[in-house]
């Protein structure tokens, strides 16, 4: 009886065949803290009473939430943290590096078959990256430090296929949407969605990475991808080989099927105040909104950016409108002024922020005011996830954000995207 | 018997010759309101019950102070500018324009011999531009807003001669760091600093706006420039010409002369806790920092932003050191995109934020922790000025910053400048 990606690596790791639903205890391969939960993490560490790490070597502390600070509160555990760092010997990403999710996909600690846990909810975004890649609370956390393992019900998997290429304004968040549309919020609980099907093949890791990002949108652990040429690339490109990649047994066992037949979506939006209120970006088009925002784990990567700043070009945005815009890292930010993408969002009144998580976590930089719409490339539109609970926040691709930065209303961006596109 | 340019422009605008001592009451030219004073302005507003305002078409509302907004309470604020700015015609410039100072100093809503007011203590600044221009009080904005009309005591001067040309490494930040060491942070209070001689000549305005800008240390209503070539080509840059310009005379009374030998000045730093608290910058090398910071409406001009990246380009910001650079208007980011000074900055480990106050003023996006020193390019080093009462702010050019940010800890400038300087 054959195994999925998730059996596999969880079959590894406990050195014996383990299936869904099996209670192991493993060790963990990668571990990541950002500044927002390692205040909690370094209260539960005294608590137990830590002075050592089990993990100093494969451990990443990333300043990301409140980067950089806007109050004394944040600076002061930012301190806290670099000391912390430095005890141990942790690799510290500061202020202004990027988001954990990205800095963790381009910093080389990921490998195929690896057993990776955050303390953020989507650290399963690695998932892209072959490996297992799941959140876990700043207590666990604690104890991950401490002890270097964790235990796991190995979780069922969900097989989402995709099939067919994405047409003209369509993007891999499109696909996400669709996904949530399908599954909603709680969907995949506990489970992991493993991706497959001829729609793939052409999917770069970046535009991966919205997938697995989102996967916990529906209650999944994690969202997975088998190993392949665009991951393969993704590692080479980093100057690691992909050695030890696992793919799934033809005959696995999966709990469910869903599939995206991707020629047919078109450009989607999740609607307040959940992010699996998915319509068409066409029914909503007398929405009018004050604030856009392209960034975040989600979608806030070089080809993000490229598309946003296609349809922004030589255009304006609308009176009434801040578009605000944020790489994802200092990689991709130094990327985009390469290509003088920077420019063409600051040509148009756009807000460019240094790399972080801003205001789609509602720490700073970008709170809307009562009342007001904001459309969003984030993976979350709950009351309040900007920091106002009388904000409205709506979700889509950066296509479709830019558009509606540029009409003032939620648009569609296939009206503003040249025709061979 | 001569008039100093304070005299002569309020002679002017009072219709009759009026001195030193005099009081007066003149229409008010310009005013700017920006988002933090609004809150007290828009409350003094409705106490006295006014509706219109006198000053529709030649009023400014500026969104610099939270921007983007960091809490709900800053959005709801903004919110409310912006429908009063609708209401009122007011001229709005809104999150990521820039800082309110620099802006006004390039919208072309100054003009020689103008009697300008605003709701912040910086306003002094504009005096570049040959007008009087001084900060007042929330209370009087709102008066100002409905009558259109102010009174002035109208103040002594003291005459500024700065001779020779400033030496490799040395600014205009610096001169006005030397007048603070001369005058103490009380020395001109309630006068104006009228600045002359041939070290002026070749100052641009930009330059220049450091003077004016710091001003205000030293307890000056306004600093304030003749009309010469330099403010001429301002002016036309912008589309404007200088008529009106207002020289003083050659017999004006001065109440004080102070004197700047700018070939014998070299980097200056003001010390914690004060601005006039003024040192050598080679006698503080061995203190370290942790947070660098270069923009503000003293120093955040395309000039220090290209002095900042010829120290920076090619080398890393030190281990340990946050450097934050933050230019001060959209038009000022933009020449620095076009001049690949960004890509120098980011590229050297920098962080860099969308124009606006920022990180000077405390409200965000830079507070340092408790302990922790910083080296800035702004005008106050107050306790708690950044947003903690527990950090140290030293105040240097922007070339010192620079230095200071690639050493570690406090820097002499010349020590990284080529030869021919």
């Amino acid at each position: 009886m054959g195994q999925t990606i998730v059996e596999k690596v969880f079959s590894s790791k406990a050195g014996k065949e383990v299936r869904a639903g099996d209670f192991i205890d493993v060790e963990i391969d990668y571990a990541m803290c950002h500044d927002s939960n390692l205040a909690f993490v370094m209260k539960a560490l005294e608590k137990i009473g830590c002075k050592e790490t089990a993990m100093s070597n494969k451990l990443a502390f990333i300043l990301d939430h409140s980067a950089p600070c806007s109050n004394e509160v944040a600076a002061n555990l930012h301190r806290q943290i670099r000391n912390l760092a430095q005890q141990w010997q942790v690799n510290l990403h500061d202020v202004g590096e990027g988001i954990c999710h990205q800095l963790m996909l381009e910093s080389g600690y990921i490998r195929p078959g690896m057993v990776v846990v955050g303390t953020d909810s989507h650290t399963c975004t690695y998932g892209v990256l072959n490996a297992f890649s799941t959140g876990i609370g700043s207590t666990e956390m604690a104890a991950v430090l401490t002890q270097g393992r964790l235990w796991f019900k190995v979780p069922e998997s969900i097989k989402v296929v995709i099939t067919g290429g994405l047409p003209k304004g369509v993007y891999s968040k499109d696909i996400a949407l669709d996904l949530l549309r399908q599954l909603g919020t709680e969907g995949a609980n506990y489970m992991a969605l493993e991706y497959a099907g001829d729609g793939i093949t052409n999917l770069s890791v970046e535009e991966r990475a919205t997938l697995t990002n989102m996967a916990v949108e529906m209650g999944a652990k994690t969202g997975i991808f088998a190993i392949d040429e665009q991951v393969r690339k993704w590692y080479a490109d980093l100057g690691l080989n992909a050695n030890g990649g696992v793919n799934p047994d033809a005959d696995a066992i999966y709990c469910k099927k869903v599939e995206v037949r991707a020629e047919n979506l078109e450009p989607l939006v999740a609607c307040p105040h959940s992010p699996d209120q998915v319509k068409p970006a066409t029914g909503l088009r007398e929405i009018k909104i004050q604030q856009a925002y392209i960034g975040t784990c989600t979608n806030g990567r070089l080809k993000d950016l490229q598309v946003a700043a296609r349809i922004i070009k030589g255009r304006r945005v609308a009176r009434g409108v801040r578009l605000i815009i944020q790489p994802a890292s200092r990689k991709i930010y130094q990327a985009a002024l390469r290509e003088n993408l920077i420019d063409v969002f600051v040509a148009a009144g756009a807000i460019v922020l240094p790399p972080g998580c801003g205001p789609c976590v509602g720490t700073h930089m970008g709170v809307p005011a009562d009342g007001e719409v904001v459309i969003s490339t984030a993976n979350r539109n709950f009351k309040g996830r900007m920091g106002n609970k009388n904000a409205s926040i709506y979700l889509s691709s950066p296509a479709t954000v830019a558009a509606s930065a540029i009409t003032g209303k939620i648009a569609d961006p296939r009206n503003f995207l040249p025709e061979e596109g």
